[in-house]
């Protein structure tokens, strides 16, 4: 489909289809739903005027890249959205070359422009990268980063502003009050009108002050905090206006310039039920249409929900204890804190840099702060974590949501590296509860825990670990759950379950004994030295990369106590980045759900 | 010495004997020369007006902290500046309870002040944090993840934006561009009168317009970017003018919101050589007072010259080579590129992830990206590193200087994680040179490697590896030095000189046979299987943390294949924060010298 040959009453039908297409299959496989309806009118007027075949077309954090994924060959399979070997939720350029860059963390595209835009200029093609940007992206500092580089180099690159006044979360922060006083414009262009023609019966000499005046004006459209850092400003437009969507990207298109084109839309656009909300219809499981109701129901709770219900009787107990969410209020169950303590939890935006560094100053004032940050976007925190907290050895907890694989997600989002990137840092503790009961230890623990420490649990739900219901946590100590013959499986957080759940599968061919680590930093060196001598072969479990993994951990150890009679075999994650699919599915996939591992075990 | 006691003279007199103290210490030791003697009137101001007692004092990166440490209880200690167990150089709260917090990477200040406030809310204290932080540090990302919170949350906190134009390098980017415009400022004072004159003789209906007009104004004062941003601003004002300094402080103190002071200054204020300069008078080793030259000579060509020299040699035979700096032009060598293809190489300042992901693109688009950056300073682009650069698995290359210990900048600096946080990343490929001309092998080979890869090298010169003069790269291939008996020395990188010079040190004890590791991903199992054949004592030399680090990743190997008759021991970085001090004596102190190790070797 040549989209440029539509006529406009066409152009809207496609619009149509495509909110069509997008609402049913999410509403069966789940997904990104609200800011995927709300940016149909965007992204179509994006390949009117401009050229997939050579335009970098690159869409920030591609939580809106699904009308694009439609008009670019995936209307047929796009009914595999997000499943295990279907079509990833996120752009993915080995998925099609119509997708620019993987992107599944924010605020990356203004970086990716600009290089794009240097590599344009060296080579001399007739080419203009084209961004789509949310406001909620705007807020991660990365951003500013680039800005700053594009308003002084001025490299030709159009950055539209998909601005829906909601990101993720409610909106926060300065800039996104700033845009939202957008709407303010229309006024102020009447206002423009008559006072230039009052100024056409001044005397001549005031022309000076005239364009003074016309520079006042500006003050009160939202551009001027980009036309202060360098760039040209075109807006506010509506975004669901194809016409003067079009119009207006051909002129940014000419322009030869950086320029931001501010389009205000509605997210949820189109599906009422989701207009005008807020987080709820963001990210979503499969749901009825009709009524909106999510399909998906858990009898148990998920670790999020045990960890918010946990600090929030810590909170209650305790008033030192604050902490900071990075636009993910219910994503981590840190907004049911920030509502009951709105004084001592906030919601700082797509900020992880800042969230993590103003913490630790809360902690150097004698507060306790709990950092909740999914394990893939601690990643963007780190030289805070080592340069901020641990070099300070200040109290500052991180509770890291989603470690391990992550689902439908994907790849950009897999919780894996965690404990390899933090486990190198000095005065940093490790630590995991393996089950529910043992969430509310850690988070007791943590409480009382002094320097920095960490501790990881997953997304969804616990695996059962039979009888052995958590313990309380005492630092630097492991638990022997069950005593075995020749072999053991050692656990580490949601790994406990899986080692247990192997136990019951293997049970006829093996007696292995059953241990939680419970610590990774430190390790339990006197439980460790016991186990050394009653059993040869350690079965490492862990939902992490194996590359600086806790069987890599392991193994280092051994080697520093000249210990040379133990195997170890590790069942972590090989070393490659892992697919979007439902976790049963990945796990089986790499060999690591207790079925696959239980049938390498009786093998060997 | 209480200075609110002062008198205006008494002041003027302590910030010429604090400059004076300053120069004779810093051409005796080294240290940060121009942005200290320039910062001198800024921080008695601060001490004047703002009460050390309780209001925490946060030195943005701390390049400008001397003054703050003579005036707090550390004039007699000064001279041992940079010296192991002396004075740090930059602040450190171990060291005195007057430095809040750590800071030697830039940009943390205003998230720290936030957090300060945050806490000091809490509690209903009668405190203010007060900020120094120089325009450098405006370009990273943090600072503005920190604004936008500021300028929603208003709380009370006053930045001194210190803006001498200058940071480490040359200003680059818009905000420094648009602070440029400053000195406008009195011009534009002037316009405001005469033209609110004129105003008085338009009709009644007009008022409004004044209003506007009023506003109008601001946009040609450099505030306004920071009052588009909900804060308060003040200046410019004239950073060597103690009075008009006290008095603005004062009213900024007094405000109770969040208020940014601009003050104007001259890097290098008060010693004529350095006044003006750029980077040259920044960080300094010991110089002669009085004709400014340079004391320190070495008649070895140090690593970054190699790849500086190596990169310059590659970038001419091919035009596809490009490359970015953060703001450290000369520190990475870089800047003789900039120089030589400035439409091919960038300084983008302070701004590590936005210098990534503009490459990764770059990258997609054919190019051959070198990202020169320090170790230490790797670590604020992890996120970009996995998610831009190692998932698309593209041709980048990230040249990893100051790896190792890199002296007297200490803790905040030293470049010892850079191996243990990459080699858990799917995609990448890290090798190290040993010596200079494998310096020159290391940039011929990353030039034609596909997929994203690192090497490292250290501060200052290779150490000498005999007549092992390096070879050429070869993908995941090692290679083997010398052979001998029973044990084997195994370095990677710099390590391979040390592992020589232990060598010499032991010969009459032991036969070590002598191996460069040069690929630590991916490992050359081949050759590894034939070390643990033939040599059951396995000892690595590596500048890098134990945890994570070489021998860990050797000990987790033997362990994937089954192998338990090696012994692993590794002469690495302890787990903890390293302290600073010429690296000879840190390493000495940490046991990690060849002529320890060479002790330690001889009594086991």
């Amino acid at each position: 489909m040549n989209i440029r040959e539509k006529n406009h009453e066409e152009l809207k039908e496609i619009c149509h289809q495509i909110r069509e297409k997008i609402l049913a299959t999410v509403s069966k496989n789940g997904g990104h739903l609200s800011s995927n309806i709300g940016a149909v009118e965007l992204t179509v007027a994006m390949h009117y005027v401009f050229n997939i075949e050579k335009d970098p077309f690159i869409f920030d954090v591609s939580h809106q890249c699904y009308a694009h994924k439609l008009l670019t060959g995936r209307w047929d399979s796009f009914e595999t959205l997000r499943q295990f070997n279907g079509v990833c939720g996120y752009t993915k350029p080995t998925e099609s070359p119509c997708d620019y860059f993987v992107a599944g963390h924010s605020s990356t595209s203004i970086s990716l422009a600009i290089g794009a835009a240097k590599a344009i200029k060296l080579k001399g093609e007739d080419r203009i990268p084209v961004v789509l940007i949310g406001d909620g992206s705007m807020s991660a500092g990365m951003v500013y980063e680039a800005l700053n580089e594009l308003g002084d180099r001025k490299y030709p690159v159009v950055i539209i502003l998909n601005d829906n006044e909601m990101s993720i979360a409610k909106p926060i922060g300065a800039v996104s009050k700033y845009l939202s006083q957008a709407m303010a414009g229309k006024f102020y262009q009447k206002i423009k009108q008559r006072m230039e023609q009052f100024l056409t019966y001044l005397p001549e000499g005031a022309t000076y002050m005239a364009k003074k005046f016309e520079e006042s004006l500006k003050l009160i459209t939202p551009g001027l905090l980009f036309e202060e850092l360098g760039l040209e400003y075109i807006g506010p437009v509506d975004g669901h206006d194809l016409e003067s969507l079009i119009e207006t990207l051909q002129i940014a298109k000419e322009m030869g310039k950086p320029v931001i084109v501010h389009a205000q839309t509605l997210k949820g656009k189109g599906y009422e039920k989701a207009e005008g909300y807020y987080e709820k219809w963001h990210g979503v499981g499969p749901f009825d249409l009709k009524s909106g109701k999510s399909l998906g129901t858990s009898s148990s709770k998920n670790a999020t929900e045990l960890f918010s219900e946990g600090l929030l009787r810590l909170a209650s107990l305790h008033e030192d204890v604050v902490g900071v969410t990075a636009a993910m209020p219910s994503g981590t169950g840190m907004d049911k804190l920030i509502e009951k303590f709105p004084e001592r939890f906030w919601d700082v935006a797509i900020a992880e840099q800042h969230a993590v560094t103003s913490m630790a100053a809360m902690a150097k004032e004698g507060f306790k702060p709990f950092i909740a940050i999914y394990s893939t976007f601690l990643q963007r925190a780190y030289d805070q974590i080592i340069h901020d907290c641990c070099l300070m050895n200040l109290n500052v907890v991180f509770a890291i949501d989603r470690a391990g694989i992550v689902g439908e997600d994907g790849e950009t989002h897999q919780g894996a590296f965690d404990l390899s990137f933090l486990y190198p840092i000095p005065n940093m503790t490790l630590f995991a509860p393996r089950c529910p009961q043992s969430m509310e230890h850690a988070i007791t623990y943590a409480y009382a825990h002094q320097g920095p420490c960490a501790f990881r649990y997953p997304r969804g739900t616990f695996l059962e670990c039979g009888e052995h219901a958590g313990s309380v946590f005492e630092y630097g100590k492991g638990e022997v759950l069950e005593e075995g013959e020749t072999s053991v499986f050692i656990g580490y957080g949601k790994g406990v379950g899986k080692a247990w759940a192997t136990k019951q599968l293997v049970k006829k061919e093996m007696n292995p004994a059953l241990v939680d680590l419970k610590f990774l930093k430190p390790l339990d060196e006197e439980l460790l030295l016991g186990l050394a001598q009653r059993y040869s072969q350690w079965y490492v479990f862990s939902d992490s990369a194996k590359c600086g993994g806790v069987g890599a951990i392991l193994s280092h150890w051994l080697q520093t106590q000249g210990i040379l009679t133990v195997h170890v075999k590790s069942f972590e994650y090989g070393d490659a980045f892992i697919e979007h699919g439902k976790t049963a599915l990945i796990e089986e996939h790499l060999g690591v759900s207790p079925e696959t591992i239980a049938k390498s075990l009786k093998i060997t």
